[in-house]
């Protein structure tokens, strides 16, 4: 077998076996394959894609490249949940004990990671004590005992993903579908659950901007988790606007509190009602959707959801007197309104541009050792649609200093207003089984 | 400038700016330019194509990577022919003191190469005494003085193009319209010819097995050499079967002198005088394609083209004697018929087998540094749409050993003979001025 000719079959469009993929993948990764060769045949992938059984095969060969964590010492069928990346994403924070509170076992492995803010585990450590520094038993034990865990990233993960991602970056392969594709699920895949529920963003502030394109992901991903034997489904949701009113990483965990009191944004609310319930059944705890669903409600609003996160924080050496008293949590120095500079109705908030005013006022990692302020960031007081008056606050910004002109006129430029009667987008846009 | 957004663009189908691609051609040749980088970008333009404006910019750029040779000390305009390639094809060594006797200088620099047969300095070094060791004066004195001289490659000419080919070789990018045609073009252009001739092969035993294909390269070439100002042609014509009907190196030049003697294969005089008249009238040296082929057909006829073939060898060195006496090319050991074992008429002589089995008998290089025999090689007795009975020979073997049944049984693969009616294939397809 020779690389050439798998790189030709594959730019003439025709389908490749088994066999080629694995010689592809095993030989770039232990290095017998030049960059060179595997760029040209990533090239020749973004214009002639792949076939579902194409690219289950990718699939498998990377998850086979590297660890794969073995969680068949937690009881239970073990579901995660990925979202493809937003602004102002809080799903993870409230999902995990409220799936939890039904007894679905979460065993979350999460990373830090770069962007407008920090991931799930710096945005947890804004809670004083708590850390993910346990031993992969004590993780086992914990999920087994609480139902909900979280742990750092571990082992060497799809690590032909890792190096076929780097080359991606460099030679303007990321944005093909087969490729973002098995990239997400080869992770997903290693890190052990049984089954999956993608969260699949649309919209300006997504890495899909257009809902086809999203579906076209959704549907991908879909196909190849369920081809390698692990349920999975998609829910397509909105992130034009950000999720939710809160950007930054304390302030998210206090939403997220919100929320699980059954005081949370509308918005947040909904779609972790919507992905909780798919991750219910999915766990077998719950017949239909709608079950699941009446009975996730029922937890947020008898408390039992929050007791399921105090429950986590103080397993994890978190205090968890921050669920009563947010004031605990880091908070910023500085707060300022941003009025609205006229009346009328809320067209745009650009959620990208938002995330970047975040990351400006430090609440994200520009690279992998910028140090992050869990205090800072901004919290929206209306959403698209929403009437306001002059002068009305349009959101809060929460600084670690007092010299925030740029980031005012960033926002500014971030939101529009308009006369023109105004409808807010759908948050949820499809349900995607197969 | 970077070159990511260089091969995104491309891979976009946009249209890159002369600068984007002086940017990536002198990165890459320098170094700054990784391979990975480069081999994605070609294989976007494998998909994608380029305008001829961009074509016509990335061969000038290659010309500039390297040397240029300067022509300017030869007086009159030099027109250089250039073919793509095919089996048997004696073309060089006929058209040079054919149009050199009606006045046009010729100034060959030629190579030695691989494939079927040698090139044509091997080719004429079957006569003995022949040499291209010529100095750069030297060279232009004799062109000046007799019209034609031959060289070898000399200078660093288009040294992108050799780096960019060596990576489209490993690649799957070789067979991509503009890149061949800018590959080819800035190696004629830096050659520095004022006029050029191509004779773009199609058919079986060619680089474009389909007309279309041929069409599309010829007119590529031409619009670019068009463009950098150098007045350029094309004719397409037939490589389904062998032009002429000697394969081997002093058998060409045997035929070569047949043809300048007027006794040549009626297919390869008549594309010597479709070329020749197309050199002669882009020299300056007829009005019109009719006067060029009359004068050319003259030349043949009454010992001038001949006489001046006999000037060129004594020039440089060879034994002119050959001319008349052509037992004093070398000559191969053993010889032996093909007898056909059917009666009929000849549906087709794949010539790429007949060049293979050329190379089977030592008349061509496998790699760089084989030795290659000047005496071997195959005369065809019959060509397509001949009758032949049964016994009747097909061709001569000339070979320097008597060990030819693996040789003999490639031939006869070759050669198909039919009962059903056979029209001979056309010599001249088309001719692309623009």
């Amino acid at each position: 077998m020779r690389i050439y000719d798998i790189i030709e079959k594959k730019r003439d469009g025709e389908k490749l076996t088994r066999e080629e993929i694995r010689f592809f993948i095993n030989g770039y990764t232990n290095g017998e394959i030049p960059d060179y060769q595997a760029s040209a045949f990533l090239m020749a992938v973004f214009f002639q894609d792949m076939t579902e059984e194409e690219r289950a095969e990718l699939t498998s060969t990377m998850v086979e490249s590297g660890d794969q964590i073995d969680l068949s010492a937690i009881s239970g069928i073990k579901v995660d949940k990925h979202s493809t990346g937003g602004v102002g994403d809080t799903t993870t924070l409230i999902l995990a004990p409220l799936v939890a509170s039904l007894g679905v076992p979460v065993a979350k492995m999460s990373g830090r990671g770069l962007g407008h803010t920090g991931g799930t585990i710096d945005k947890l450590e804004s809670v004083p004590g708590f850390h993910v520094e346990i031993t992969s038993d004590e993780f086992v034990d914990l999920v087994n005992q609480n139902k909900v865990a979280v742990v750092g990233q571990t082992g060497n993960l799809a690590p032909a993903d890792k190096k076929l991602y780097s080359l991606r970056d460099v030679t303007a392969t990321v944005n093909s579908i087969p490729l973002i594709a098995s990239s997400i699920m080869s992770k997903k895949i290693a890190s052990g659950a049984d089954a999956i529920v993608l969260d699949v963003k649309t919209g300006a502030g997504a890495f899909m901007k257009e809902l086809d394109e999203a579906k076209e992901l959704a549907g991908a991903m879909v196909s190849i988790g369920n081809r390698v034997g692990r349920n999975t489904m998609a829910v397509i949701s909105d992130m034009s606007q950000p999720l939710g009113n809160a950007i930054g990483n304390a302030l998210e965990v206090e939403e997220a509190i919100a929320t699980l009191r059954g005081n949370g944004p509308e918005d947040l609310t909904e779609l972790c009602l919507e992905l909780g319930s798919q991750m219910v059944v999915l766990a077998n705890k719950a017949d239909t959707l709608e079950e699941a669903r009446e009975r996730l409600s029922e937890n947020l609003n008898n408390g039992k959801a929050l007791e399921q996160f105090k429950q986590f924080l103080k397993s994890q050496g978190g205090d968890a007197r921050v669920v009563d008293n947010t004031d605990l949590l880091p908070q910023a120095v500085h707060t300022f309104d941003l009025p609205a500079k006229q009346s009328g109705r809320i067209s745009e908030i650009i959620a990208d541009n938002i995330g970047t005013a975040a990351m400006m006022l430090g609440a994200g990692r520009a690279t992998k050792d910028s140090e992050i302020d869990l205090a800072v960031g901004i919290v929206l007081d209306k959403k698209v649609g929403d009437h306001i008056s002059k002068g009305e606050s349009l959101l809060k910004i929460h600084a670690s200093t007092d010299e925030v002109a740029h980031v005012k006129e960033k926002l500014y430029e971030s939101i529009m207003i308009t006369n023109d009667p105004v409808e807010a987008p759908p948050l949820i846009y499809d349900n995607i089984t197969e």
